[in-house]
């Protein structure tokens, strides 16, 4: 559809992000094989299944002296239960020995239950006569204060999930069980394309007229962020021989390729007939109801995302949020839950009143503050061609396409940045 | 203080926490000037002062005619205002020419303004009669659709402050200012060492009683995901001698020392002794009122926080976010704010009522699920001995110290892992 400029009509985000979702050919990513040592935050490519029971033996997790828990049946303070202390488990070892009916040998955390051993009473509640007696104070059940064979997973247990990304204590289980080395999915690459016949690279001095680059810097901490390789390719003139070649390039190296500023008039046309140029099916949606980002063209070239991205600092930062995010996110591997969201969003209260015009979806930056123990999102207004709005902001609101705008304490949700 | 069994009473994490925090004498951390590009998550070292404006000429935000306002008060679609095209600007050039009175030119966005040019009419509001007439339809006011000298940013201006945390458009900010080269703060470099008699490495194949070392993987996870840099020393046998020199060598390279384990009954007194006698003040607190994590150990030796964990996994966790994790942001130069509490903090509904004794704090993890739009924290119950409830966890909530529990419904609070 072509509105009276000629210009394609804006799809809403959500029909954009259908269409685009809808027209992905998703391929699960290259898996690689590496070190735990080096594995906090990657992406499980296969189930991990426990090889053996954990533990493999049972285990004492208190200091004390390890029991038939029969032989402690009714024991009290006033009438303990008097049992023999005929030896000691060494950290470490196998103890070489069985209890027989009341025999007790001193454990500590961690030793290992000798045969006929089926629980473990504390110090605490020991009265110690001699080296070779002592006093149960209290009754012990069968299996208290021990973790019995098998009792944190049972080998065959599949103990983490395909598409899991990996945490501090999941490097503690995988090692726990032996597992060194696992398999996981290859971080995706985006490249990033840079044009602008203004922009010069950010350690360049500026002649008149010119700006440093602002926007692939962004763009590729915003890639890291999120699970991704950044490839920054550089800065290239507006003109389709040079953009062609430049996009083709990155087809060949990344995932996803991303075109950055482009912001002469006639570079956004270039954008869109080089996608429609290089491969099918081309131009997805050129325009999404969405401010800043209206001028996004997002496209697909023989099954490679491919993104041209209005050069407005702000406009970059939301259309990566809308649609690069969740694109790079299931190209990562990972399969999201809800957990991610609900952890990067804070519910506050609205500082003052925001207008928004009906018809598009309105991404507002705040900063949060804390007042009187409540969290109050403050808009941080200017206009999107200014990155320090973004700098002094921590987060987004989005006012919905509907909405006429938000009154001052309206309860919003601010995804954090 | 000593209990009855001549161990040392136990603290409220409150009064340890406030003991270790007024006993360390905290000294900044090593700079250390970094490229821009490896910045991502870096904590600055000195305030960014901007060197320049930014932008430092007056540019469009829009694709359009630049105009002096003036000429266009008034103008509707019924009595548009007639102007001449003079000419076009290009991007990224200083246009040779000034705009007089009735004269308009051609420019796209990101283009500089020319002399007497101080707004921009977007193509939207404008009708062409030829190439060197325009009709402009709607008034535009001065500064309009521009980005003015300096509105970004004024030279002298403090962009970023000594103690933030680098995110991607602050990386996008330091480019557009010419700055790629940032003082930060070293990462604080966190010594690991694992004891136990019954402890083997990950790799290795287990006899019987052995386990494999767990913690100094959870730990060493954890360690980096809050900025340090974990450095494993590898497992040690349960002696004064062998534990003294590891210690050693450890203060020589590190700035926080962790030993984890010791869980036969000797070594707690060991590391304690060892704590005592390699510096002052030595031991601060042994035994917190929490569950899991009662034994842990806390001291400072020579002004480095050395801290001893008991050898349960869910213990070590609970020890390091309440103990370590904020020394470790401490030292890491980071001035924190409540934004990242905030960030890592879901509110959620208690799926089943949990007991806890008064006295101590409880710590329980919890997994987080969605249930008709609400979040609910269901307990993931199981000894503290076990790694894979910390594996089945997304988060813990905590019942306070005077508290006897938690009922069925009622409002907590998640620290997500």
């Amino acid at each position: 559809m072509k509105d009276m400029l000629g210009r394609e009509e804006a799809l809403t985000v959500e029909n954009a992000r259908e269409l685009l979702f809808k027209s992905i050919n998703f391929s699960l990513p290259k898996e690689i094989e590496i070190s735990i040592d080096n594995s906090l935050g990657r992406i499980l490519s296969r189930d991990i299944v426990s090889p053996e029971d954990l533990p493999d033996f049972s285990r004492s997790t208190v200091d004390g002296f390890t029991v038939r828990s029969f032989d402690t049946f009714g024991a009290t303070e006033g009438l303990p239960s008097y049992l023999n202390v005929t030896s000691e488990i060494f950290m470490g070892q196998q103890p070489a020995f069985g209890l027989r009916k009341g025999e007790v040998a001193k454990i500590a955390t961690g030793g290992m239950l000798p045969e006929g051993a089926d629980a473990v009473v504390m110090f605490e509640h020991v009265q110690i006569v001699n080296e070779k007696l002592i006093e149960v104070l209290k009754p012990v059940a069968p299996g208290e204060n021990t973790i019995q064979i098998g009792e944190d997973c049972k080998g065959g247990d599949i103990i983490l999930k395909r598409g899991h990304r990996i945490r501090p204590q999941d490097i503690g289980a995988l090692a726990g069980l032996g597992i060194t080395k696992i398999w996981t999915y290859e971080k995706p690459r985006v490249a990033i394309i840079s044009t602008g016949d203004e922009v010069v690279p950010a350690s360049n001095p500026l002649m008149p007229g010119q700006v440093r680059d602002i926007n692939s810097y962004n763009l590729a901490g915003l890639v890291e962020t999120h699970g991704g390789i950044a490839i920054k390719k550089g800065i290239f003139k507006d003109t389709f021989d040079i953009l062609q070649s430049a996009v083709e390039e990155s087809l060949n190296e990344a995932d996803i390729v991303v075109i950055s500023g482009g912001s002469s008039v006639g570079t956004k046309d270039i954008t869109a007939r080089l996608i429609n140029t290089l491969g099918k099916p081309g131009v997805l949606f050129h325009g999404v109801s969405v401010k800043p980002g209206k001028p996004m063209i997002g496209g697909i070239i023989n099954r490679k995302p491919v993104f041209g991205l209005p050069g407005h600092p702000a406009a970059v930062t939301v259309c990566f949020e809308l649609f690069i995010e969740p694109v790079l996110k299931s190209l990562t591997g990972e399969i999201r839950d809800f957990h991610d969201k609900v952890k990067n969003t804070v519910r506050a209260k609205l500082a003052r009143n925001i207008a928004s015009s009906p018809g598009r979806e309105d991404h507002i930056r705040v900063a949060i503050e804390q007042r009187n123990g409540e969290i109050w999102a403050i808009p941080v207004l200017g206009k999107s061609g200014l990155i320090t709005t973004l700098v002094r902001a921590d987060g987004t609101i989005v006012i919905p396409l509907r909405k006429l705008g938000l009154e001052k304490g309206a309860e919003v949700e601010v995804k954090m940045f």
